[in-house]
């Protein structure tokens, strides 16, 4: 810490990315990217649009807005698009939440809800999932505070009901509720559509995990015209210029071949049932997830120690060492290879521990 | 405005980026890009990385911050990688400044500075540039605040000595000098080795100007070890993966090729000058312009009059409305032929109204 830091951040524990190492020939199932590379369509546009690297993109972000807004059905100022959707949920904490607007989420999700809360100093509750790590819907209706919910949840995959959501929306008129949408697309209902009857919500979404486009960043927030000219005055007047050429490019070409994403999100969602199956077989617990990853413990093998000896043998999952779900891994789902590749060697580990 | 807005940002009025006009043919001289397009080798690193857009960019930036440092002359962890020098700049607002912290720029300078003051709440002093547009850094000596320096100056172009500078933050033992280098390379000395001798220095850089990546969107902090820990602090806290694959791998092939960047320097450094010549000739007062831009005013032609009749020939510069620069346009240095045209076209103008 340099004596220039501010007093407000001294305490400041910032967000941990999943492990990105430098080892070849790795089974990377710890971070939720797609098994699948972007299209020859998507590359093609993205080498296009470096060739113009010299000049600005376009800050207003128009053709992308207008692609991905015609994609959900909204209007494209009801659309924003960011640097990945992390940027657009802390946007969210900056625009929306204070001392007198507090954040509310679930005491296990996305780890950076309550960064992004630390950051901004703004007050939060966390709520303990029920028993079998579902969110009560219940427990968010009419509470008065800012509502973050990932939907589906993570790390456990399970999702809740657009009607649920539509509730927790209507119960809690004077505040937002953000839902972060970033695994959605692998089984869970997009609650977008509900964007029009209420002012008070805010739908992220991120083409980093359907949309093979991790490595390029790109996020969207969708909601009501107001929220939207909000997010903007913050992006504005934080990096104006904060989607590049390239990946805007590539995002409209990932648009226009949807037909791609969807195939892969099948293709992912018979993976994940497959080897939910494969590892109830052997022991297992699993969250039903409907996103692109599987939480899961055995009562024999300790989480941490599992994620340590799967690591020794080349294939990386993702631990939480937080105490209540410090028996599970999250695992992402690879390919079919990857994912047989995965169950021989948990099988492998469980032999030889016997 | 939303009613969820929170009150601290209800006056917030954000940062203007030039305008992005999607026009042909249009001669764009108004928001200090380089002319000169990427390498072919920038152009092919980044299509290469675009094939592995499915997969997260390294949050470390290690390679890339790597040759950079190599080509600063400092050591890797002195220096952060950013999405556009624009965050670098709010994350030093962030991590730096306060209510007990203020800051200090010039009343005339990069117009983003005050903005970010006021997203961050941090109080503000503009101390007003001299008569001919110069900083006196003596105004900045023992000020006891953190200041803010565009080097060269924007839109006036004007560079600080070295020598300048540090005494500067000689004298302002416990507060941060930023120092925002966007324009250095078109004939400003850099002031980063000063970093090992002083740990109140962040130098801010981009591959915007020189190095003809505006669309990329990279940026650079350099500073002491303990500056950049906290400003790492601050990124992991809001946008890990801030710097995406695409542009990571042509940052370190551009960095590789610096020869051209050296090369582009020279060539826009020439037509600045054999066009202020020209401009001279026809009655324009300039600064002396270290920047590639050039900061022009006529003694019978009113600015915005001029910035308006030039953007109807499709010669598109940049016009503040400030009271005290509003007879002035600020001109990006483009092609000899584009300055060709440019100043053809003034003459015309000039012809037109008399």
């Amino acid at each position: 810490m340099s004596r220039f830091l501010i007093e407000k951040h001294k305490a400041l524990v910032p967000y941990t990315p999943g492990e990105q190492p430098k080892i070849q020939n790795l089974i990377k199932l710890n971070t939720n990217e797609s098994p699948y590379p972007p299209t020859a369509e998507t590359v093609a546009a993205a080498e296009q649009e470096a060739k113009r690297l010299h000049l600005y993109p376009d800050p207003t972000c128009s053709g992308l807005c207008e692609a991905f807004a015609k994609r959900c059905g909204v209007s494209s100022d009801q659309v924003i698009a960011v640097n990945g959707s992390d940027e657009i949920l802390n946007f969210a904490f900056m625009a929306f939440c204070d001392e007198s607007r507090p954040a509310v989420f679930p005491d296990i999700t996305y780890g950076f809800y309550p960064v992004f809360a630390e950051l901004n100093q703004v007050p939060y509750e966390e709520i303990p999932l029920e028993r079998d790590l579902s969110v009560d819907p219940r427990k968010y209706m009419g509470i008065g505070k800012n509502i973050f919910l990932a939907n589906p949840n993570a790390p456990t995959g399970i999702a809740l009901s657009v009607k649920d959501i539509a509730q927790i929306v209507a119960s809690n008129p004077d505040n937002l509720v953000v839902i972060d949408e970033a695994y959605v697309d692998f089984g869970a209902e997009s609650c977008i559509s509900l964007i029009r009857k209420y002012d008070n919500l805010l739908v992220t979404q991120t083409f980093s995990k359907s949309r093979s486009m991790a490595g390029a960043r790109l996020g969207f927030g969708i909601g009501c015209e107001d929220l939207i000219r909000d997010l903007n005055t913050v992006r504005y007047s934080t990096n104006p210029y904060n989607v590049n050429r390239m990946t805007m490019a590539a995002g409209i070409a990932t648009l226009k071949n949807d037909a791609i994403t969807v195939k892969n999100c099948e293709s992912i969602i018979k993976t994940r049932e497959s080897t939910i199956e494969e590892l109830n077989r052997i022991g297992f617990e699993t969250t039903p997830s409907s996103a692109n990853f599987i939480f899961a413990r055995h009562p024999e093998i300790d989480g941490k120690d599992l994620y340590l000896k799967l690591k020794e043998r080349g294939i990386l999952v993702r631990h939480f060492d937080k105490e209540r779900i410090s028996q599970y891994n999250r695992i992402t789902v690879g390919t079919p290879e990857q994912m047989q590749c995965l169950t021989d060697a948990i099988k492998q580990i469980m032999e030889e521990s016997k």
